[in-house]
């Protein structure tokens, strides 16, 4: 990969570990239950280079681990960690955009449900620790305890309330 | 970019627009106001080129509009679009993602807090369409009207509770 982003921000270092055309395909199929070299390749369709690269990019990032398969010397499988598994909500954010504004209704190539209500998933929602939901315009930006001097600059510049209508 | 993925999938579709290092910090900051080239050139660090390629991309793919400045005849200001604004949750889980297992604790570099319980935002969540919050266990994936013999193929292969524990 090249140059890393290397001004504070939580996106510019996720996408430096996230960010390019395979990476959220690999961890998709780790949620869906792949483990083996096998089946990243033939259900993402990334070369066999580039895979062996990523996945490895992907351990070294705490993302997945890597064991040995007992019955196969050269084989591993992988795992998603705790810290991959906190991508879940990126995976299903991703996954209801491309659904709702990329095929639409009618048209989507996989669905979500959720067995207790029967519904399909479409609203992703920040929620308070005690479970209620937050307005849109009630959610601040600001700069946090690591935030650097381009960080305050950046920041004392951005709209108060980003994600408002 | 490079050759676009072909597989019909939502994840995939999404990473056909988004996925590089650049773009969600190009969203980023329109959601955080930014409106003028000069203003994402400088706050992202990308290069001239690349950024009037991605701001293209970015227009043409319904995400950003672009309208001409009233003073300036060359001049153009950018903003989200209804389907822009729509990758809000993408957004905010890579930033929570980030922020929690990239910096952690105390380490953040930009926090986004809830004006109305005082609470700095941490959890991003799937809601029934009246507002429950559906549990991960519940979630099942299934293949969709627009899924195709792949798609068939490679979720029957596929966890049944891919974000269950």
């Amino acid at each position: 990969m090249s140059r890393k982003h290397d001004h504070p921000c939580a996106i510019a270092e996720a996408l430096n570990i996230l960010g390019d055309r395979w990476t959220l395909l690999i961890i998709r199929e780790a949620f869906y239950g792949a483990t083996r070299f096998g089946e990243f390749l033939t259900n993402t369709g990334i070369s066999r280079n580039l895979l062996t690269e990523r996945l490895s990019q992907l351990v070294e990032a705490d993302i997945l681990e890597r064991t040995p398969f007992a019955d196969r010397g050269t084989s591993h499988a992988y795992a998603l960690t705790v810290k991959g598994r906190a991508l879940d909500t990126v995976v299903m954010a991703l996954t209801e955009w491309g659904n709702s504004y990329l095929y639409g209704d009618g048209e989507e190539p996989v669905l979500a449900r959720d067995e207790a209500s029967g519904e399909i998933i479409r609203r992703i929602e920040p929620v308070t620790s005690d479970g209620q939901i937050i307005a849109r315009q009630n959610i601040v930006i600001e700069a946090g305890p690591g935030g650097d001097g381009r960080t305050l600059s950046r920041i004392s510049k951005a709209k108060s309330h980003p994600f408002a209508e």
